[in-house]
């Protein structure tokens, strides 16, 4: 069996370790310098044993899932002790940094950056999840940069999960991921910020969640740790994607104050279109 | 078999109209200004016949459920004509409005301000389905203005469909609803408008949705039609609970743009609790 070791066993690490120790001829090792998480690690049975930082050497597959300020000094460390042929890769939510970071590493081209689009709003090896992969897409940006074989390998572990590949560049990655992804993710924050705020009566909350707030506000309850640093990683595309987000709530709220019924008709029509571009996904995520 | 008709067969009108029709004991009949709603209600066994206005007289009981704005002034001409012992409630969102509408009229205690908190993002009679109502809270309000008897089979008629019975002032009604509903409609709609303006692309927003995306603009598939009216029916509760979600939206900004750290990580952390408020409500509205 070929050695696997999984830095980080949070949700995506948890759930990476889970499911490839069933699917893949792998043994899992994990790593994490929360000593709760390997405990739980082990007893979820979402690794196999725990591993020390200077055991990974040898190993086959590294995986990287630390939150992502931690990930290019982390990888940097991790591509100069791995072995030839240790295929290395990160599940970071931003790219170009770690691109950056690792861009004239003499191991580059043992390593694969990558972004499997998936998760929940759970956090922690006990979150982890089978199945959390199938069918979702997984970005890899630079491929080039890795060894074919290597690249070779990674893509055949991202298929045992039945993963879809999309290839990208950093710069267009972290572009995109602050709209689609990211800005998701604040406004959901502070939607849930601002209704705490008011709802001092929180049986109020519960008993009207049915309402539609229960699903919007659903990714507040994420990992602080988990997204304060992707936000500031991410920073110069997130405040353009939240400009444009404040600048069309406060027209909608004008069209609201205007009682300016055709215009907030045309302005949900026109965004009613995501409809037929989102039809038929369906998501846990 | 008592004699029920639905005005307005839309998502929710449709969704009372085919289930009631298989736990009560009712003939249903359907009103809608709109032929093909009645041509699709039948076809699909929402309703049993069609009825005029005029005949809707000698009902037992008469359910509202068309657009906000509508409401007031349809609700008025229903009681001008019922008979002595119809019971006619509505199932709008906004109740300051028709309550104060129907305040003094003669038939005051048939009526019932009902607002069921159930829904999906989907429209029209298409979108009725079974057990919409199950479990989900129904807001009742002045329900002393209405006559016991009324009210009582009101409230048998809810139960039928297994929901919650809840009491509420429509000012406080208007209040809570405004943020727990109507803030997130307008947050998911303006979600889906940044992205589409953006996302040229629409490939990327297709392949990116499983990242928080897809369930957190949801609610941007929802009928302008229904919406509309109900911002604006509601307008000032709605642009105070728009301002206080556009402040903390700028506050969140600024410490992004400051590269906060703890700053991010203390106002996510704190907006988690909304965890522990939601817990165990599954939502499918």
């Amino acid at each position: 069996m070929k050695k696997l070791v999984v830095i980080g066993l949070g949700l995506i690490g948890g759930s990476l370790a889970l499911d490839l120790k069933k699917r893949g001829n792998y043994k899992v090792y994990g790593v994490d310098q929360n000593p709760n998480h390997i405990k739980k690690a082990l007893k979820l049975g979402v690794i196999d044993e725990e591993i020390s930082f200077s055991e990974i050497v040898d190993a086959a597959v590294i995986i990287i899932a630390v939150p992502v300020n931690i990930i290019p000094n982390l990888t940097t460390q991790v591509l100069d002790i791995i072995s030839e042929n240790t295929l290395v890769f990160d599940v970071g939510s931003v790219k170009n940094e770690i691109c950056k970071a690792v861009e004239n590493h003499k191991k580059r081209k043992n390593f694969v950056a990558a972004h499997p689009l998936a998760g929940t709003e759970f956090s922690g090896p006990e979150a982890a999840i089978l199945n959390l992969f199938e069918h979702k897409v997984n970005i890899i940006c630079e491929a080039d940069k890795t060894d074919w074989k290597i690249l070779d390998e990674a893509i055949s572990l991202f298929k045992q999960l039945n993963m879809r590949i999309k290839m990208m560049q950093p710069v267009e990655h972290d572009r995109h991921i602050a709209y689609v992804s990211h800005l998701s993710h604040i406004s959901s924050f502070m939607l849930g910020k601002t209704v705490l705020q008011i709802e001092k009566n929180e049986q109020a909350i519960f008993d009207m969640a049915s309402t539609g707030f229960a699903s919007t506000v659903r990714l507040a309850k994420s990992n602080a740790d988990t997204w304060a640093p992707i936000f500031l990683e991410n920073k110069d595309n997130i405040i353009t994607s939240l400009n444009e987000y404040i600048k069309n709530l406060n027209e909608f709220k004008d069209l609201i104050e205007n009682t300016d019924d055709s215009g907030l008709r045309e302005s949900m029509k026109n965004t009613n279109y995501i409809k037929s571009i989102l039809n038929g996904i369906k998501e846990n995520d």
